[in-house]
């Protein structure tokens, strides 16, 4: 067994019998009934190989993972335009917070909280119906993961777009500065859908790969995006995938990554590994707290920080 | 010559040439007699060997870059307790911003924020009268770029103190959460002469070495701090290091680096490089403008960023 | 001829004839075909002598004014209990902030806020349909007024809820908080048709008398609410009535009033008058820029201040 | 007993025997050991009679009740130039926030905060040694109080001074921005000792009449200050002079007033009566619980609400 074999396997043990999970999001009834005993991880290496333990094959909501894939659609289609609509700093405040928007006259801080996500989805809806845009990230989301049973949870989504009023107001709000283009409804009507697709770790982890191979499917060898983009988009990834705990990810983990609240981490560690955890429980900033905690012993054990050996 | 001799000679003087240059700090006029011509360029490799160019040994007021050494000091004084004065994430909001701290009762969301730095301070300071702790600072600076003729300036110092109505501000206001338990006078004291340092670009990166390498200063051998130590200072540089404009900085360059208000810049390329970077001009976010735009260029040119090759 | 008549004609005339006449609000077509040169004025003494001068007679939109209607009914309804929903405190902020919402999770500051006056409408709007929700303001109005000819501009409201993004963002915010219990369209439709309410001075004058005179109306000598409840709601009108600068209308003019960004005034003179003032230009908080100065030409030259003769 | 009389003697009695106090502001040993039990009020009426019961001779600080006095001399000094250094607007946050500060750069929303009674009392000191401006603030309380043994109680002050971090923030910060002209020490000095004055309820009604009676000493015959400058004062108090329990205080007690942490609350009633009530224990606001209720009592007996009767 490789290193990194025993690892994952010894992680995945370690974390099932841990009594402290965090708490499983209940906002909505769909997040509410996760098991909060799951835990998933997997590893897809530089060759391809991919390791993994777990329910590493349980589908589940990635939510906010999402925005990762949607920044680089909204990057595909507009390129640099995208930053006159969203920046590229960490927010200090929570995920959802309205304050900043009302400082910054409706532009968000950076695309990975709820207000920069829902101007990203703006961009990609622009000129299409919402059904087509779905179907675009959607498609792209199969491609990386070489997967085309992946699926869009529409329970969930659902459920999203009844109890939504907070991101709501945040269209609203910045519609009211022209930030957002389209019909607020159509806007979060992708938002909620593409928040809504379920993966499970292997599938997460191998749509990522692209991040941590210089833009390029290593196994297709179709370069995805240029190496600088990946380059950037794992610079905002470290900076700002964690809300108001992207300091702590990084001090504790030193890779980019990005959280959902369905419990699902995607981390990349650069030239080495596409990494998916998936565990339910949150901590108190809306991050996996079990995938937090495994992700920082695998890094350790492997020796993948990107802050140093 | 090697590709780092050619890549920092070029850029040296490409950076000479530009027009744009930023704007030098004018708040004393110690800062503000800065030429905003001057340009340094400093690399320290893992083998020992040093590549300068321009205005590489001429010292500089390093200000803030200070804020990565006392961080370090601090550290080695009062382990992890150190965090339960000063927070991890960054911040969001201008190098001197007082809101954060009435948010979070006087705690300072990081090291490297003025607030932060000032608590940072004062923890080096508790139990020893001024002139020792800024000795200890000193000594250790020294120590670090293997350099005993590094000093203070003393009139900076002396500017500081006089016209830091700001800094007086925000470390009365922690003092009044008891965040600071020294007297004021005291802790400002030692904080604006440690600002007040001054090193050249080759003894900045000479200093920063045992950030690059596992902790370890590679000529001496000696251990300055633990690895895992030195990766979450780096950590810490990367999401805090340039104030609100440490997600640009990431983004464009992809190193953990520490800003001054002189102009200076350190920045890490872990396992490869120390590096220090000198131009007095200023950008909009108080980060040296042509020192930002050298580093990116110097990163691309030997695929240095953290973010992937 | 009276004081009061030498007053009200004289001020008309003065305010006809200057030059600097503020902005008139842009933000929809219906409001930005206002006549920047239109000025009226009505003031209905205790004897219900109504003097007016000017274009008393023109109806205009009176927007926020209705506030001071929909919170007698909203008290009317439920009494004490409303104050469970919104605060009593002038904001420090602009008309449309969203930040003291997030700091105070969802409860607006006081009624006449747009946030606290949707949070009102809400309360008002429980258990009926819009419609008659709607109907009931607009004959609240018609009673006070005693006049049953006063409408609801239908192309205002239209217009107000086609371009309303930031108060769908103000009510969908409190929505996340519970505080707005309606469906958010339901409560929005309502609001924007009673800013929509059309009147002249005169009618808005006669509409205020209760404020006056003890709760009762002076002519019918019906008591529209205790004298205890007209007093309070005159004196949220003193300390919130013009948004962040209800401070400069206390100081300036020393009457409790509500504006509205249509160019009226309600001024309760208690004991004294009712006074209704329009014209539509605005100055930078939002409020009737000449009606401001020719109420405080009237208190100065009438001795109305309630701070004093 | 006349009406007066009997409210008085009345209301004292019954706060006497009130269960609720508040509690007594313990951040200096010199405000802590003030009797919880303690009630003074003491009334002027406009034909001189002084009407009072309970500790109504009993001195006590009068703390933030001095910023009414301070905001008039520094009004005779420089006219309405203090508006360059001040607002006139409630400021919706604590009575020691330092948000706002560097939301307007410095300058304090109104003379009563504590931020803008120090940018007052920078004001007075101008030109002057602390200790003649001082001299100056207490014998113009000695003055309005017709009571030469009016002094400051110096173990306060040296308290306030020895640990008043916050208000050494805000004046700080101020100075930043140029806004506090002398030496922060000075300014300080000045403010923590004009806080300090010791004065019965008896002394301070006394102090307050020229607000009620234009502006004018009604026993001397003296003006004190024009009619309009006593209106716009008390206009002042009425939107600012609680703090953020300001439209608490106008709502239930309907009277332009000014609290202080000591508890005590000088109250004006124009034209009928200056009104002093001392009772230590505070709300949550920070005023006088007894002391709000009782003047609201009071109000609604002599009928004496500015906002009708």
């Amino acid at each position: 067994m490789s290193q990194l074999e025993s690892a994952v396997k010894e992680i995945a043990e370690e974390m099932r019998q841990r009594p402290d999970r965090g708490e499983v999001a209940t906002y909505i009834p769909e997040l509410a009934r996760a098991d909060p005993n799951a835990f998933g991880l997997a590893v897809v290496d530089a060759d391809g190989n991919v390791v993994y333990a777990g329910d590493a094959d349980t589908p589940f909501s990635i939510q906010s993972v999402s925005k990762v894939f949607t920044l680089t659609i909204a990057l595909g289609m507009v390129g640099d335009r995208l930053w006159n609509r969203v920046g590229r700093e960490p927010s200090g405040s929570a995920f959802n917070s309205i304050v900043q928007l009302e400082r910054e006259r409706g532009i968000p801080r950076n695309p990975f909280i709820n207000a920069g996500a829902i101007a990203v989805t703006d961009v990609i809806l622009s000129g299409h119906q919402p059904r087509e845009a779905l179907g675009e990230i959607l498609r792209f989301m199969q491609f990386l993961a070489d997967d085309p049973s992946i699926t869009i949870d529409k329970a969930v989504a659902a459920s999203e777009n009844r109890t939504g009023f907070r991101n709501r107001a945040l269209a609203n709000y910045m519609k009211s500065f022209g930030v957002i283009e389209n019909p607020v409804d159509f806007t979060l009507g992708v938002y909620f859908h593409h928040c809504a697709i379920a993966m499970s770790c292997r599938q997460l982890a191998m749509a990522g790969r692209f991040l941590a191979y210089r833009g390029r499917n290593p196994s297709t060898g179709l370069q995805v995006v240029q190496p600088d983009r990946a380059r950037r988009i794992n610079a905002i990834m470290l900076t700002c995938g964690h809300y108001d705990g992207s300091g702590e990810f990084a001090y504790h983990v030193g890779l980019p990554g990005k959280s959902g609240v369905g419990g699902g981490i995607l981390a990349i560690a650069p030239g080495k590994a596409s990494i998916a955890v998936w565990s339910p429980g949150l901590d108190a900033a809306g991050n996996s707290h079990l995938g937090r905690i495994a992700l920082e012993e695998l890094t350790k054990r492997m020796g993948w920080s990107i802050f140093g050996a």
